[in-house]
């Protein structure tokens, strides 16, 4: 176990109706003239949006409001969100949606009090020094930004896809209302899912040795969404599964899972140039590059694959080749995706095998080397694009 | 899942020699003028409240210091403290110790700021509204007062042991330097190990159903528990297994794994008395009195308790007859304590039995009852101290 900081002052608001509460604790957080930021018209269409405003009302907290944020957040509308919170004096931000609202909220954050480029903090380790208040009120289990220091943003000139952290950036408190996650189509519902997966699994696969207790914890968020998710895809209002989901989605990205031991998340910036490049959900892009990048890692470390494969998927020990073990962990982890409706290969996720090169090209690691549990190379990287893109049960 | 709120704001800092830095963390965290709390000679001896001095020092911060917490602390010392503090004018406490230390802390910290005796808040409900901010550098994983916003004391006066909880009480910086513990005797490290574990136990055997996350993150604690425990027993100077235990321990008790479900609590209380009237080790009583408890109330969930078998103890699942797989499980739980040197029965601990009319009557339930998994009545916990006073493998 390696020395580590761990701090999540995040308020965790859970459970029913939850946000009826969020004026006051917009008001316990110290906000006083919020920007209320949101997504689609669903927000507006469900009535969350005129519930929000009502509780804001109660609190005698004056708002503005912004909507259209998109799936993998624009800049631009960040550019918009930081002008008009210095036109209008915000001093508070209110996410209501899900995790592309939250991390466009963060950008507008640490945009509104920054002189310059607020994309200055994309990609470059630049350290926030300063960020407006940010709360939220979920509505996809998914992304774990209700509870991280991480905002992912995405460039439209090019369409780059970037991330920053900070702790300035973790939100004052958060609203977790399981059931107004239920109208979620079983597609989004299953790219949530995957997200929060390989948010666990990008911490599991470590060169850390003696992590017991996070070994565990992974572990423990990975069962849940095993038993979970399939429930949810069968029965969309089925409130327990999304709650155990919802708080499960939580806990594997707050970091409580990955304190103390090396993390790759080598998965997660692969993907990000598939979502950049053809725009598909995040979580989708996920369910084809983790198992790839799996299976072209998996002999660093064949015992902890065959952890995995045991201790995660119940499959049986073979003592005798712990290499079959490994592999057959990852067939399971594949085939549970293809079972819950996502996509396992670049056809099905609608990429093409023939931009393998610009996508290489877009992640920009030239003649480095990058990630946590194995080192890749460009060759690699194209070598799991390969991989992903012929993908198969 | 029921509904719920979480906030763990305590920043932890974890790992080795972080306890150099605590004067930049009570810096950070607003302390100009700090009363170093402290309990036996041993923080002296091994140099620890020296470097703790020494940071305060690098960082301009003045302090005045008292020691003497002794195990189960005692009210008397705490008002020693609130007079200090108040006559120096001290803004921060800072607990350098074990758990009775961070609570004799504290009862200071409500104390300071409070007109009346702050012995008021214990026991009794009432709502804590001022505090004075908290810092810990811990030296026994046990107790999860580090990252709990509870704290437990007792009247010398009938040695009465009674508590409070209030988030204003949760430490703002908690370092913990798992080499800190190494120097700890085994039947002390055992003791910690045991109370870590009754905290999981007290979570995990509740009457909300679906509720797969917080099981399967009480079970990562306690699977981690029942490896990491005879690794330092037998090797007390293992770092790693120290680390394993000190953050299991935190996240046992910050209510991370304990979240939107009933807890039960009972055999906490019921161990209180043993260690209020003997004097002993809370986790030596806990050793005694939890199976003992499990015993008694087992039949009120079957399946449960074969779920703890099976999950956390590794036994075979009976499915002809669950009962047995449930009594296999707490036969399990005491064979380990026994493994791991704490006693399983009265004349083990130091108790007797003729006292249990005495100590029923200092439990104080009269003819009410109490208790989130069964509901208990003075006959009922007459009944768990008669099996613990008995027990045997």
């Amino acid at each position: 176990m390696e020395n580590f900081n761990f701090y999540s002052p995040t308020e965790f608001v859970f459970g029913k109706d939850t946000e009826m509460d969020c004026g006051k604790y917009v008001k316990k957080h110290g906000g006083s003239k919020v920007l209320i930021h949101y997504g689609s018209s669903s927000a507006v269409k469900s009535g969350l949006l005129d519930r929000v405003k009502k509780s804001l009302e109660e609190s005698n907290i004056a708002y503005v409001c912004l909507g259209g944020v998109k799936p993998n957040p624009r800049d631009t509308l960040i550019y918009e969100g930081i002008e008009l919170c210095r036109k209008e004096n915000v001093d508070f931000i209110l996410s209501v949606g899900g995790g592309s609202c939250i991390d466009s909220s963060k950008g507008i954050a640490l945009g509104v009090p920054y002189d310059g480029d607020f994309w200055d903090f994309y990609g470059t380790g630049k350290v926030v020094e300063k960020a407006l208040p940010i709360g939220t009120v979920l509505t996809i289990a998914a992304a774990g930004s209700e509870g991280s220091p991480g905002s992912v943003v995405t460039k439209e000139e090019g369409m780059l896809k970037r991330d920053v952290g900070s702790d300035l950036l973790r939100p004052k408190f958060s609203i977790l209302n399981p059931a107004l996650t239920q109208t979620l189509p079983a597609y989004q519902t299953a790219c949530g899912a995957t997200d929060i997966m390989a948010h666990v699994f990008e911490r599991y696969f470590t060169n850390s040795t003696e992590v017991e207790i996070t070994d565990r914890l992974c572990e423990a968020v990975l069962l849940t969404m095993i038993k979970e998710t399939p429930r949810v895809i069968a029965d969309p209002d089925n409130y327990q599964a999304r709650a155990n989901i919802m708080w499960a989605g939580t806990v594997a990205h707050n970091d409580i899972v990955g304190v103390g031991r090396s993390q790759d998340w080598n998965s997660h910036g692969i993907e990000h140039e598939l979502s950049g490049l053809y725009d598909c959900a995040h979580g989708a892009g996920l369910a084809v590059i983790m198992p790839a990048w799996m299976e072209f890692v998996y002999k660093h470390n064949v015992m902890r694959f065959a952890q995995m494969a045991v201790r995660i998927w119940g499959c049986e020990m073979n003592f005798e080749n712990p290499e079959d073990t490994a592999l057959k962990g990852i067939r399971c982890f594949r085939t549970f995706l293809r079972n819950i409706g996502m996509p396992i290969n670049f056809k099905e996720l609608g990429a093409k095998e023939e931009d393998i090169p610009t996508l290489v090209e877009k992640f920009g690691l030239g003649d480095g080397k990058t990630g946590g549990f194995v080192s890749l190379s460009s060759d690699d990287v194209a070598e799991i694009y390969r991989i992903a893109a012929k993908a198969s049960l």
